[in-house]
């Protein structure tokens, strides 16, 4: 049994700072740096990208929608077209970095609005698959199993691999609870990590409104941006290892 | 004997056009796309670099200062490292669309005011050569010979090829002559295409304010953004051809 | 019988260029001119109320969604809040150059997927209705009549006017046509002409899909971005006084 | 005796934040709100604005240059006709948020790279003096006394107050000692509090590389952007009410 931990990062831009990248990295075995459309400029990502690899860390492409004001979490309705080339385009200038550093690319997990639309529009989902596929036929695709995001991973022949939330709530049709719901968001690290190791060692989580729901993931996502963030990764993955449960990149 | 013949292109930005590139791909034999800072979004990336496969044009890098309302004409006081930064980036963004098409990155050259600023600042110009060498060290920057940008070039051992200006009048210093003076801009194709052949049978030009400039150049840039462009290169072009001039990229 | 005569207007941005302005303008009473957030920087914006003071045209502010390169064109999941803020902002960039020529602000009238959003989103409508009643509350919205944008000026008590669109089919329902549709844009002046005649001396036009739609309109628009925009103009103009309507801002 | 008490404030963009607002604001009598260009987006200056009013303290407007990633700290050179028109444009949508909250417009300091550039270039000092002056004879222009900002404003008729700066070490000759020098900052807050009554009360300061420098000024300026910020802020407002000066708005 084995899991990967993930978070996204690489989040600051310009003179403005966010996330706790040096404090978060050493706990994890994989994350995804924002490309500038969202979040993270040209030396923010450098930086982010040096810092991955003091780590022994895995770096993956974070590709969000042009809006660096909302950051990225406003649904915006742009093209399939606009969507494979901007995906494109911010796997091409991380890459860069990468290289620089000789890293390979190891991922790529859309951000926040783009991400939350793949689960639901075929269309967006494709275009992103697809951008994917045709950069690096080997490059998986971090995604939201059992949405349109898989089926679209699938229907273009994307390679991918799935996440779960530890330290997000789950309704019992498998979605994730809106963040506005009381108890969408999990602060207690003991919890979370209870929940981490359920969902790798039984495959299962207790849903909010009751019952449970089947988790198949080969990564889990530990949010940077709240406070507990730190605590929470030192908690999941020292729960993951007492429960015999390697902690390792997919 | 040869030459290369280079323009900017790919200059549009979402709903706004610029440049010939349809009528001019088919003349030139490399072209300098915008990467999205000064000019330039994903989609009219993608769809430059497609036209300049379709008409075997290479295809280089033209990275700019980030100031889309300025066009990446105004000098901005980065610092070196926001500078080699900002100039991978691009790189990768555009290297992203050429990796889809099959296409290899043929070169970088930097844009209006970076490119006036590396041929007089040294630790600009350094930045921008260590940044193609870190990329990859046979990738060749476009420069002004005989300025701080070859002598940067040289001292972080970055391969380079020089360009010459046929559309633009020379000083007897060897500068261009600034675009505000009287008679700094060729616009009779004619007097460009003697300037040109000139250029690469003689090595020499003759100065706007008298005298003769040595010039050493691989490769001729067109500017594509006046009107007399598209007839501008095939004068160009063709008196090359009639004097023997091989036309092809570097 | 009167009607204004209105058209979006300085949506050049920087280098790029977009419209025909100077050829337009003579012909209109009132102008919509972008913000700087979907198109339009500060010197395009003074350029364009020095033009419309030399043409005695009413100036209004056409501000949009925050998306250069999407021309303001997609549709933009922002909250009520930020849309308020984001309209406020907006007019009072454009109300400082009117200022400086001594212009009263006219009107203001949402540019592109905030108006389409406005006509279906009963609370995104109220955000923008609000936001140009609290500028003040003499100062008209330009809205579409018997959509959610009529509804929310209302319920918010904003003074009003209602447009309707010479060059564009509607459909039975009273909606536009989508663009995409066959028939959809009117490209013949003559047509257009028509139309406007009946838009205002008979309070209807003749819908795509068969039947005819009831028009209330106290301005016309002509859409600045096609090749017969000016050609349009010029005959709904001379028509409308032809027909014995006088040609005056709201 | 009297004294105005302002700082640079509203600097948070989206989701990132920046400075101590809620904390500061109590202790001044005058704030500068960043206008979009360099920081503070529209929602940030419709909170920052209402702040002031709660806190009773004057509001003025702080544009900058275009350069959201470098925080408007990176000189650029634009022309003096487009500061002018960036100048008027963040000033008015200011102006709308202030106009909204019933508060007059009371002062523009320029940010950053735009204020250094001034004290040095009279053509962008007097663009930026000019605009204010365009825009309202009455308004004015936060300036540092003694450069060719003084001599712009003056020379074109603009009203304007000097500044001076308790947390900033001068040189001999008048001007602030560069911020990467030895000492240039002062971190102390007894020791910025000292400085500012002997500015205020004495009309001058010693010099970073020994001497007295003379200082007139009617307004100190508190960086808003360092640890230290509010603990300077109120010692230097409680040494200065103890020293019997009056601290309030010019």
């Amino acid at each position: 049994m084995w899991v990967d931990l993930n978070a996204d990062a690489g989040e600051s831009f310009g003179a403005w700072r966010m996330g706790q990248d040096e404090a978060l990295f050493p706990l994890l075995t994989s994350v995804n740096l924002a490309c500038g459309f969202h979040a993270g400029d040209p030396r923010t990502m450098l930086r982010a990208v040096r810092l991955a690899k003091s780590h022994g860390v895995r770096v993956g492409a974070h590709p969000g929608f042009p809006d660096l004001v909302g950051f990225g979490r406003r649904d915006l309705d742009a093209s399939p077209e606009e969507v494979y080339a901007d995906v494109l385009y911010q796997i091409g200038a991380l890459a860069a970095f990468l290289r620089l550093e000789g890293m390979p690319l190891h991922h790529v997990k859309p951000h926040g609005a783009l991400y939350l639309r793949m689960a639901r529009d075929p269309e967006i989902a494709r275009a992103v698959a697809q951008a994917v596929k045709d950069y690096d036929p080997e490059l998986p695709l971090v995604l939201l199993g059992g949405t349109a995001m898989e089926e679209a991973a699938r229907a273009v022949g994307a390679r991918y691999v799935r996440e779960a939330f530890p330290d997000r709530a789950y309704l019992s049709n498998g979605q994730l609870a809106p963040r506005r719901m009381e108890g969408a968001l999990v602060h207690d690290p003991k919890r979370a990590a209870e929940r981490a190791v359920q969902m790798v060692v039984e495959g299962k989580v207790k849903a909010l409104d009751g019952g449970w729901v089947e988790v198949k993931a080969e990564t889990l996502c530990i949010h940077g941006d709240n406070p507990e963030s730190v605590a929470i990764a030192r908690a999941v993955r020292e729960a993951l290892l007492a429960a015999g449960v390697e902690v390792r990149p997919f």
